[in-house]
């Protein structure tokens, strides 16, 4: 108990990460500076985007280094503050990566309120992956009244918001998701309008059948199979909001062996005036505010609901993450990394 | 001179459009009814869309039937008036199509004035083809001072208005254009900040060097190899209005043999937060009466210059719009169709 587990990147995935491309070593706990704070994780979120700090090379963030602890982002407990802006016993969002303690100087930190909601939702509902949702959905989405909405991972942390929101402003929210149980979720307890499994055999005629006035806004979160479904249903002037490839994270960079299907898309483009937009949610940081509000009311009020899929303990999250990228997390996936008490 | 030449879509090309995809007939000259107005055409505009209205299927407007009147802007003059808002001797822009008289209920007409600018420009910069670089730029593009901005085709009627209106924001307006004479132009009279010859063998890397710090817009209007050589200098955040793909509208639909470079595309619209968005500029009305207005005015001063490439005789339509889809006009291109007086 006295010494610091972390989770450090071993080696970089060529394809799908495994188990050896992580490694969990103790070091000391580390001792706070004045104007630092100890920080003692309780909750790891983990989240599609981590796979593409694994690799090397360009993306919207520097990439993780070998032997670095993983990036990601945590509910943590201030066990020592030797900052003015915080007391021991402070509940925090920082963004401490896979590690069990950590310094902070302030500036990342966002204080929580265990008694307004659960501490964890601030790793998912009430944090990253529903402003994600939030700041996509209404900002480039703009869906309006009547509207079909179309999401995948719709049980996950980012599609199941997208399709809540999109319903609470009126639109149709249909769901992609895999397997009868999650299926089962999102149209029984997430209320959406029609949802698909996207593994079964016919599964493009029948996203085709559960649009029939076609599909106004795609939330791309996925790519793979079901872009291939979704676009040929697009209508005129339809966005999309690009916020993640799963189905891609785990392929070599470059072009893909197969025929060239770009020329195709980028006709359809044109001719539908179709707009794609890939975007992070940090560049909507000022609709923050109006989205922490938003949400707490809808969560209070029922209209949106949200589940996590909770794994204990950090030596765990290696196995947990590989399986978030094989959709094998049902909800929001979060470590547990120590109890709240 | 007392018969209606039409030019009639007489097959749909594969590829390639070639003369016998046209045929030149004679018809009687049409008699105005009551509230109608005989149009006598004076110039008729060619512009890369009409490839697409010789297809059949889907796109952002209805074929042409086989046996009917190739689509087109007209520059006209009222031979006889039967409607109360137009008199004879009105000269009009209408869609008259490819063809010496039409006539017209008068909704479709806009009235020209004659002392205000020449008359073929009711087609070029100051019509379809100026409004078009001046909403997907200013509306879509949005170049900030001192952002870059390049754009194909740049001698022609679309391009050169996009690099000139770019240059009027503050931006830095790099063309690419065919030959060292539309080069030339574009750099000395256009004024661009840099211009590439895309037919150079180095292209790419001349383009990269012309683009120091990137590019935040690519007005795309031609696809092919140049999307090729800008796709991996666009920036974070950069905007990819689309208004046409000329290097692939003489290719069949569908999947393209090569390697699928769409995987590659959209993690790079992810990773990069860019955003590709296709349009026409009819859904941008509501800005046409700001355009006239401010485009006369650049126009009057010298800061936007432009270049007409007139053919006479409607006979010779079918010829110069196969030459278009090769790049072979020098500015926009114009039929002719008759003396203004």
């Amino acid at each position: 108990m006295s010494k610091n587990t972390q989770v450090l990147l071993a080696a970089r995935p060529s394809e799908k990460p495994v188990p050896s491309d992580f490694r969990v070593v103790e070091t000391a706990i580390p001792e706070p500076a004045e104007g630092e704070v100890l920080l003692k994780i309780l909750y790891l979120s983990l989240d599609p985007y981590m796979r593409g700090r694994m690799n090397a090379g360009r993306s919207y963030a520097k990439p993780v280094e070998i032997g670095a602890v993983m990036e990601g982002g945590t509910v943590a407990r201030v066990l020592r503050s030797r900052h003015p802006d915080f007391s021991d016993g402070d509940f925090v969002l920082s963004h401490s990566g896979w590690q069990s303690y950590a310094l902070s100087r302030g500036t990342d930190l966002r204080k929580l309120d265990p008694a307004a909601a659960p501490l964890s939702t601030a790793l998912g509902i009430l944090g990253m992956p529903g402003f994600t949702a939030y700041a996509g959905l209404l900002t480039i989405g703009k869906p309006l009244p009547g509207e079909t909405v179309v999401v995948a991972a719709a049980s996950g942390a980012v599609g199941s918001a997208v399709g809540q929101i999109a319903r609470i402003k009126g639109a149709r929210a249909v769901g992609i998701a895999g397997g009868a149980d999650k299926c089962a979720f999102v149209r029984d307890t997430l209320g959406f309008d029609a949802v698909i499994d996207h593994r079964a055999p016919d599964f493009a005629e029948q996203l085709a059948a559960a649009c029939p006035k076609g599909i106004d806004v795609y939330f791309e979160n996925v790519g793979g199979h079901v872009w291939d479904a979704v676009f040929p249903l697009l209508n005129d002037f339809a966005r999309v909001p690009v916020c993640g490839l799963i189905a891609h994270y785990n392929q070599p960079a470059g072009a893909q062996a197969g025929s060239d299907r770009l020329p195709g898309v980028m006709r359809e483009v044109l001719s539908r005036s179709l707009l794609i937009r890939g975007f992070i949610q940090r560049e909507f940081a000022d609709q923050r505010p109006l989205f922490y509000q938003e949400m707490a009311g809808w969560i209070k009020s029922g209209e949106v609901r949200y589940r996590e899929d909770i794994v204990d303990g950090l030596e765990n999250a290696p196995e947990a993450f590989i399986g978030l990228l094989d959709g094998r997390n049902f909800g929001k996936l979060v470590i547990r990394v120590a109890a709240e008490n």
